[in-house]
């Protein structure tokens, strides 16, 4: 199974904020963001696995922004980082400003996903290249994250999360 | 500002899992449940604060069992703690099975909310009293919840996180 | 075939009104809040008789009160009374206000559901106990109600329809 | 007010049923249908009185025929009568064979709207001329179906309902 | 097969302009408009060959006049011509003032649509009967119109096209 | 007002095909797509012209092939000429093969929108600077284009086409 780069699973989703999708202060739900952002997450991890996939875990999102109604909002995935049957996406969000055609980061996501054969079973992916500084620097956190995953389950000890432990020596 | 009891804030959002919510294998979208999930977040952070929140962040979820088309999914929202003017709000989802009757619980989930005025600036939330050995267990760890929160946000350092760092000695 | 309580059925399904479901005075769709009926009492027929249900008739539903966007809507249903394969569902909608938590009843609404297999065919349901005084009543009226449908649908002769009769002597 | 025919207020809508729309027997939901002919009679109620109008109340609506996935659905909807301020809807459902192009009865409704001003208030609306054999039917039984209303939500004593009495005598 | 005419595809699909489909002007989404010509179009031919049809083109489609929010739709649909296996449907878009009742035209629109059998592959449909002087015209112009369908793809020369030509003449 | 690229205004739109945007052969429905299609060209000409846009024509479309439920679909919209208040989008519409990762032409469009203010006013717009061959050559084309509509919209004579009528010669 050949190895590919976090470049051949970009997936890049612009679209509007509609108004069936706002809250009460005019701006688009957290609910709808993380909708999306799961539809394109699992687009650039079936491009890396180019099997189905299923969303496995979301790690901790934080919404620093509001994003307001008639915005437009790219939504970009790529995966971060395959382990055996999982991939681990990254999403960064941006919102432009229609006069100065700005754009501003929205925030970042972390989801995971699996590849699964037709009858719903985790099948092997293959390993992962990461290319740039930041796909490097991902990659590389993207074990800390899974370690403390697994801790937070209550599937690994704290103390043999050994990437982890090492943020608080 | 008076303190209320989580039980006070008690959501529930019993719905069937509709056609257009389905991904390749017939199970409920991932990104469905996430914005389902939010939306019974909020009315029980609503209920908390009787005021307008916003979704602030989404902790680990992890999706531990699929939800096949057809299904009725029971998702159980209650406020586990609040801090100056955000409130952690705990999920539990079950399915149930239609022969049997018999409920499963198909995941967990933390999001964290915001109360805000009408200009979507913060505002003061009443405290919440924990009351059961569950809602009190879920009180404790959110404050650990929230430290990790607040490192792997980069706005604590690691060492300042005493809840969390005595997980690792 | 074990007879059920009215409780065992008893669903819930609390929600927020959205955008995309308001009229031009920013208040539910009278056809919105129908179909959210529609699912939260298919839910109880269906736990009632733990079969495949589908929508026999709706009662006179009187919509006394109109319903903001932004409110949160709870919708409760119970089974109020099974016949052969028929199960009628009893709806009491509630809105809350947001500022003072008071719940304030918005109306009420009878379905009837049929228990079907898998080819569509009706299949028995087990009986129904009714338990709480409000519950004996609704069980009580049922019967009148199902004449009254009767009558209406040329199905029955006013004058066999005893039950409904006796209101008008 | 210048009194308008029954036919003036007709509104025909032809839609299709589409996958998202369709229960575990891969019928059109119940809920479904409701809110299309909600939407549907109230163009009537608004064609017929020119203000905007409010769903008042749904009266007994049987679903006697399931209505398959991929069908083409024709609602005709036309004020049946008009009271003070409210206005009767009487709705017929029809589904076709795509083969044979033969029609088949699929259901009736009846729906009840209010006219009301941009504040809400009920408004005065004209009255109905009703033409053909069938409109002067529904014309007459109309009245009997406001008094039963109004003796189901205990408005009006039985004894006072001259129209329904009768039919039991 | 016997030859239909244009009257029996004639299919009415009036609707309102619901909130979830309007732009940041406070109109409807030229994008659902064609959603919704696209699915009372496809009906039309449906109704001329009985079979299931797919959508092969749309023509030029020029938008005139905005559509606000709560307005009532009505697109009137008719195939206007049959070839070997596609139809192609005029379509005819009015909006009305609620006030005045009057029915203004906001725009046509020309779909082509092909019918296929159970497997996807075109089958032959029956010849159109043009009745009316409108459909006598639209029943020429389309011949037309498909030459400039078959230029514009590149599947004729222009000077094959006889009667697209004589225009320029 | 500066002139700017093509390529400033490119927008990506990936996404699914979902159960509920699909026709009775599993196919994605023609109106679905020609509405996303229209939201990502409304975000290429907002982004050439910094301004609110709307809808004014969707030129000839062809769909030469289905688009199966489950289908990665990637929308690419650049405006192809600007010209007083209106600018021509093209769209090139891809789906990916999940398997092989191939990626397929499954139709183009063009749609015309025009700035406005938020009178509605038609407002004027930078030109555009077409850079590489196909943009050029796409560039050239959108004059007779632009002819063409003027024409079949009778609100120019074929004579005054002349890059139109330099076809039939």
């Amino acid at each position: 199974m050949t190895a590919r780069t976090a470049e051949e699973s970009k997936t890049i989703m612009t679209d509007l904020v509609l108004p069936s999708e706002t809250n009460p202060l005019n701006n688009l739900f957290g609910g709808e963001l993380l909708a999306r952002m799961d539809r394109a997450a699992s687009i650039a991890a079936r491009r890396h696995s180019r099997r189905i996939v299923v969303t496995a875990s979301v790690n901790h999102v934080a919404f620093n922004r509001s994003i307001p109604l008639g915005s437009v909002v790219t939504i970009e995935a790529k995966v971060s980082r395959a382990f055996k049957s999982s991939m681990e996406v990254y999403l960064d969000v941006w919102i432009e400003d229609r006069e100065s055609g700005e754009c501003i980061k929205a925030n970042e996501a972390i989801y995971t996903f699996v590849a699964v054969d037709e009858t719903g079973r985790p099948i092997r992916v293959p390993e992962l290249i990461a290319e740039t500084d930041l796909e490097k620097q991902r990659f590389e956190a993207a074990l800390r994250r899974k370690q403390l995953s697994l801790v937070v389950a209550g599937k690994m000890k704290p103390n043999d999360a050994t990437e982890l432990k090492a943020l608080f020596e």
